[in-house]
């Protein structure tokens, strides 16, 4: 590690990058794989030889942009929303991500409590168009809402529509969602959802490539679904029209080998035209949460109470091991009581309660939540002790 | 051939059969492909020792019917409503129903003009709900108009809902619709239907296997979605609720290897559930006339041009001759001008021009009709001498 005003180590190295390519670049993407990200930002500072696969011109671009970035500041600008950088290597970062290969994020800037490697651990996208109707919109509120009560995490892209009646849904329903933006962590786009964004963070998370005070872009939005999409297990589309944004997230799901599944409609709807064609290929119709799970679970997940812990107790993070100890052993609980026990904000219970039930410790029951038969048994045979 | 007295005549004993047993019914279907229908006429009418696969009870109570039946009669009341006897060896008998095994009907009481056979040939079934939303029943009435525009027949079950709406569609298109009651022909059920019904018989056709005065029971309508199933070359379901009888007619249709689709609808609506519950499955979602013909079609429907007459000219139906001879070589015609040169009705030209589209002939042009580019050329070659 060099000192903090060099941008070469590792993780500075990957903020510095952020801000001199575009997300989403398999080009620079191939340069970190193959020089590895400070050989890469000592030869964009120097400005030296181009590295491969790029035009002169293309390179002198780079350079000038390496010219302004600013990784220091960058992470102080997100330190004062209460954003965190995460990248390969951390323990936070989400391993699933590594599909995109070349277009991997070079790290995602990320506000809220929450573990995102976790969350995304039982995480769906429900996505769709911004101009939907107000059946589209009932159904993704329904939907949503639905998911994040049998223990399943929302991610969607914060935009008007489906996107913002998914995240409310999942709010509503006291559950986990995931907002991932075209821009900037601190930028709430669109403006009209920035109460909606703060409220995320703040329960939730929001998550972005993009550096601090970026913009979104048209290509930006288009880039930004393989996220989308790459980090959840499936990816469900609710209303669009035939040349949606949302079809691309469902394709990039489908390129990445994730479970692409879409809500149908009136064939009279031009906002269903997009999702009939999709399911006229190979996506599977879905019409609630619990054929969405079925599909995207596995068969664990038709019988909860059959899944057992996936990670020794002792392994779990300090506060986790608070809120699993909150609970009581016999019944459910709503999340308000479990955070009075563990001592936290019924926020940080439920981000912990979402992480420890993608480990298989707890399940929703209801409005509350309650060990799985597992999680007793072993405590109870002290397999795995606190 | 005996006297026509003696019900033992191949056709005659087909039509004392359909008085005797039920529609459907595997046993006597066996008992006639392994002892012929003289054969079983002569021991139902005997009444000595019963054939296989009854018990003693079953067989007093078919010999019983057998001493009611009178073949002769229901012959002279079909006649009386301008109905025909067509079964297996007849040049009108629809093939693809022998696909049905020993289920295959003994026969079919037609009304209407047009060959059953050649109708057939290029048909699709279009079903659903009785009890349908204005949705559905909009969507069955404009799918219908389409696939007979396209030159397709529409074949539905003559009943309130979506089967209705299916027949109107195809009917406001001057196009060529097929009624399967699952009564006697002269029967028409629902009562309310009974002006649409005549109009079908007076345009189209109306098919059945009960014999005259029969009515329809539950039992009788499922039977009767086989026929629909084994006759159409694919059945599309619009609104069913998830017990719907014409989920039947989809699920007959699948195990007789036709194609099988669904139209979506809201999730929110308990009427598209069933048919949501077979796209879940083999089925294929279709939303338009051409999504359902590039289906059924096959590769030749999507470019119809390329099709050449399936049978030289001079093979054709003397009253199809002359309606193929009335339409213009270089221009689309409305069926009425066609009739006029033809010197018949255009109820009559409809029927013909359906079966020359069938034989690759002639195509529907908009309204109108015109001859097919290789029906043209073995004109002008001289290859089928008129």
């Amino acid at each position: 590690m060099t000192g903090p005003g060099e941008p070469d180590g590792e993780r500075l190295g990957r903020v510095f990058l952020g801000r001199v390519t575009e997300p989403g670049d398999e080009v620079a993407g191939r340069w970190v794989r193959e020089f590895g990200v400070r050989e890469v930002v000592r030869r964009l500072r120097c400005g030296g030889t181009a590295l491969p696969g790029v035009s002169p011109t293309r390179w002198a671009g780079l350079v000038a942009r390496a010219g302004r970035a600013a990784p220091e500041r960058d992470l102080a600008e997100a330190r004062a929303v209460d954003a965190r950088f995460v990248c390969p290597g951390d323990g936070e970062w989400p391993g699933q991500l590594d599909d995109l290969g070349d277009a991997r994020p070079l790290g995602l800037w990320v506000r809220g409590r929450p573990s995102l490697r976790m969350w995304a651990l039982r995480s769906v996208a429900v996505v769709g168009a911004r101009a939907c109707t107000a059946y589209g919109s009932h159904v993704a509120a329904t939907l949503a809402a639905a998911l994040a009560e049998h223990g399943w995490v929302v991610v969607s892209g914060g935009a008007y529509g489906i996107d913002g009646a998914a995240h409310r849904g999942a709010l509503a329903a006291r559950g986990a969602t995931v907002a991932v933006l075209a821009c900037g962590v601190d930028q709430p786009y669109p403006r009209g959802h920035a109460a909606l964004i703060g409220r995320i963070a703040h329960q939730g998370l929001v998550v972005g490539e993009l550096p601090p005070g970026d913009h979104p872009t048209p290509s930006r939005f288009i880039l930004r679904n393989r996220v989308i999409a790459a980090l959840t297990r499936g990816t469900v589309v609710v209303e669009a029209a035939r040349r949606s944004g949302s079809l691309a997230t469902a394709r990039a799901a489908q390129r990445l080998g994730r479970f692409t599944m879409g809500v149908p409609g009136p064939v009279t709807s031009a906002l269903s035209a997009g999702v009939h064609d999709l399911l006229r290929g190979e996506a599977t119709l879905v019409t609630d949460a619990p054929e969405v799970i079925e599909l995207v679970g596995g068969i664990g997940d038709l019988a909860p109470a059959h899944r057992g812990p996936v990670l020794p107790r002792d392994l779990l993070h300090p506060d986790a091991r608070c809120v699993l100890a909150a609970l009581p052993g016999d019944r459910a609980a709503p999340a308000e009581e479990i955070a009075l026990g563990a001592r936290t904000t019924p926020e940080d219970a439920i981000a912990r309660l979402y992480e420890l039930r993608a480990l298989g410790y707890v399940e929703r029951h209801g409005d509350g939540w309650k060990l799985t038969r597992q999680a007793v048994i072993s405590v109870r045979d002290g397999r795995h002790p606190r």
